[in-house]
C-alpha cells in the first residue's frame, strides 16, 4: 500500500516497515529501529566529494593500460554507472511504501550517495579519457549484448514493482537491491583493486574504496530491512518466498561470475576465471548467511581474494579531512560492519 | 507520464523536464541544463552536520525565554519539522516524472538535505528540551488547529499529485514546492534571527543559517524548473495557469502572514504584525518576479527586515571546516545566488 505524503491520522507505536499507520513525519528521537540512528550517523560521516581525490597520476597511466585492462575498465565503468543510476531511480520508489520514517530517511540518504557515485564515474571519465572514449563508455550497453542483458534483468525486477507494487514484488525488489549492493559491484571492485595492487590507476581505485565504503552501509541496510520484515511479517516469508530469495541470489551470483569472467577475459594479471568464480560464490554464501538463509556453495569456505579485505579499507590509504572522524565513529558504533567486505 | 526506471530505448537529445524520452542514466558530462552542474557543486559544498554546532550556550538560555518566545519556538519548530518531512516524502515522488537525469539527481540531493534539516530539529529538541517538552512540540499540530490547517493545505496539494499525476497537478506541486521553499520558512527564520540579534539562542540560529543556505538552493532550483518548463512547454502555461500560480502565491503569502502573526502574537521584541506582513509580502513579490510574473503587492517596494540579508549569511558567523571552501566556491560560481534572501 502506497503511504500518504502526510498521514494526519497516524498513530504512534504502529510503526512497521510496510503497512504501518504512521504520520511519516521525521522524529529521530522516537524511532522504532534504534540501529537506524547508527546508520544515519555513519552514512553522514562517510560523506565524500570525488574531486577531492586527484586523478593526476591516473591520467598518465591510463594510456599505458593493456588492451585487456582497457576493455575491462570500459565495460565495468559502464555497468557501475548503470547500477548507481537505477539505484537513484528505484530507491525513491521503494521508499513510498516504507512506513518507518527513519528507514525512508536512510533510503533518501542512500539515493544521495548513489548520485555521488554516478557523478564520480563522470569525473573519472572526464579526467582520464577524452569525450569520444567517454561517450563510447557511457553507451557501451547499447553495443554490448551481454551488458544490456544484465541491465535488463535488474531493471525489469525494479520496473515490475514500479508498475505492480504487490507485497511479493516488494520482497523481490528488496532482494534485488540486496544482491545488487552485495554482489554486482564486486567483480568491478576486485578488478580495480587488482590494478591498484600493481600500482596502476591507484587514485581511481581510491575512489572505488570510497564507493565501497558507502556500499557496505547500503548492503547492511538492506540486510536489516529483510531481517526486520521477516520478523514483523513472518507470514509473507513462506518456504516458497525464502526459496525464491535463495534462487535470486543464485542467479545473481551466476550473472556476476559470467560477467566478471567476460570483462576480464583471463587477460588481467592477478585475476582469473577460477578466482572470480570462487570469490563471487564466497560472497553469495556470506550474503545468504547474513539474512539467516542457508549458503548455496558449502564447498567454498574461504575468501580466495582475502587480501581485498585489508586493501579496500580506506584506513590504509591517505586520510582525508573526513577520515579521522569516520574511523573513530565506526569504532564506537554499536553495529559491527567489520564482518563484511 | 511516469518514467521507466531504465529506458533502454532512450534517445540522446530528447531530454526535457517532463515527457522526454531519456534513458534516466546519470551522465554528468552530457547534460542539457548546464546550470545543474553549478547546483550540484554548490549543494555538495554546502554539506553540514548539525552536531558540529554546539548548543551548550542555548541549553542555558532556553529556560530563560519569555512565554511568548517559548510559544513561538514550539510552534515554529513543529511546523518546520513538518515542512522538511513532507519535502522528504514528496520530492522522490515528483522526481519519478522528471525526465532530465541531472534534475532528478538534484531532487535526490535536495531530499537528502531535507533529511538533515529534520534531523537537526531533533538535535535541537533533544539538546535544549526534555523528552516531555520535545514530544509536546512534535505533536503540536495534533492540538493546534491553525497548525493542522496549514499542514493539511500543503499536504493536500502534494497528495493530489501523488494520486492523480496530471500535468496540471505537476505544475501545482512544483508551484507549492516553490512557495514552501520561498515563503513558508521565512517567518520561522526571521523569528530565530530576531532572537539571535539580541544574543538569544545564537547556536540554534546558526543551525537555521545552515538550513537557510540550503533552502536558497532549493528555491532557485524550483525557480529554474518553472522557467525551463515554461520555456519547453509554453502551451501548458496558459493565462489561467499563470493566474493560478499567482493566486497560489497570494494564498501562500496570506497563510504565512497569518501564521507568523499567530505564533509571535506581538509578544516578541523586534518583530510585530506589521513587520511580518510587509516582510512576507515583499518576499512574495520577489518570488513572483523571479519567475517572470507580476508582483502582487506593488506598494511594498523594499524589504522591511533588510538586516536579515546580512545577518543570515554564514560568512559572518564562525567558520567551520567546510566554510572556507563553500565561500570560495560560491564566489567562483557562475550562478548568482546573491540576489536572494
Ligand atoms: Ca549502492
Ligand atoms: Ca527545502
Amino acid at each position: 500500500i502506497k503511504k500518504k505524503i502526510f498521514n494526519e491520522n497516524g498513530v504512534r507505536g504502529t510503526e512497521t516497515l510496510i503497512e504501518g499507520n504512521t504520520t511519516n513525519l521525521r522524529e529521530w528521537n522516537r524511532i522504532k529501529y534504534s540501529w537506524a540512528k547508527t546508520f544515519y550517523r555513519t552514512m553522514l560521516n562517510n560523506f565524500w566529494i570525488p574531486e577531492e581525490i586527484s586523478l593526476n597520476e591516473d591520467i598518465k597511466q591510463f594510456p599505458l593500460l593493456t588492451n585487456g585492462e582497457r576493455n575491462a575498465f570500459d565495460k565495468i565503468i559502464s555497468f557501475l554507472n548503470f547500477l548507481d543510476s537505477i539505484q537513484s531511480e528505484n530507491l525513491p520508489n521503494l521508499s513510498r511504501y516504507v512506513t518507518a520514517p527513519e528507514i525512508s530517511s536512510l533510503l533518501n540518504i542512500q539515493a544521495f550517495q548513489e548520485e555521488i557515485h554516478a557523478q564520480s564515474y563522470s569525473y573519472i571519465l572526464d579526467t582520464v579519457t577524452n569525450p569520444v572514449t567517454r561517450d563510447k563508455i557511457y553507451d557501451e550497453w547499447r553495443e554490448d549484448k551481454q551488458l544490456l542483458e544484465r541491465n535488463r534483468y535488474i531493471a525489469n525486477i525494479y520496473q515490475e514493482f514500479n508498475e505492480n507494487p504487490t507485497t511479493d514484488n516488494f520482497i523481490r525488489t528488496v532482494t534485488a537491491n540486496y544482491i545488487l549492493e552485495g554482489i554486482y559491484f564486486y567483480s568491478g571492485f576486485s578488478f580495480f583493486y587488482t590494478l591498484a595492487r600493481q600500482g596502476k590507476m591507484t587514485a581511481t581505485s581510491t575512489i572505488f574504496k570510497y564507493i565501497n565504503r558507502d556500499e557496505i552501509t547500503h548492503l547492511v541496510l538492506f540486510q536489516n530491512i529483510i531481517k526486520e520484515l521477516r520478523n514483523e511479517k513472518p507470514e509473507i516469508f513462506t518456504q516458497a518466498v525464502l526459496m525464491q530469495i535463495r534462487e535470486m541470489m543464485r542467479t545473481g551470483v551466476e550473472h556476476e561470475i559470467r560477467w566478471g569472467q567476460y570483462v576480464t577475459n583471463n587477460e588481467i594479471l592477478g585475476i582469473n576465471d577460477t578466482l572470480i568464480e570462487k570469490y563471487i560464490k564466497y560472497l553469495g554464501n556470506q550474503r545468504l548467511k547474513a539474512i539467516g538463509l542457508e549458503e548455496l556453495y558449502p564447498e567454498i569456505t574461504e575468501n580466495p581474494m582475502a587480501w581485498i579485505e585489508g586493501f579496500s579499507s580506506l584506513n590504509q590509504t591517505k586520510t582525508d579531512f573526513f577520515e579521522a572522524k569516520v574511523t573513530n565513529y565506526t569504532k564506537a558504533a554499536a553495529y559491527d560492519f567489520d564482518d563484511l567486505e
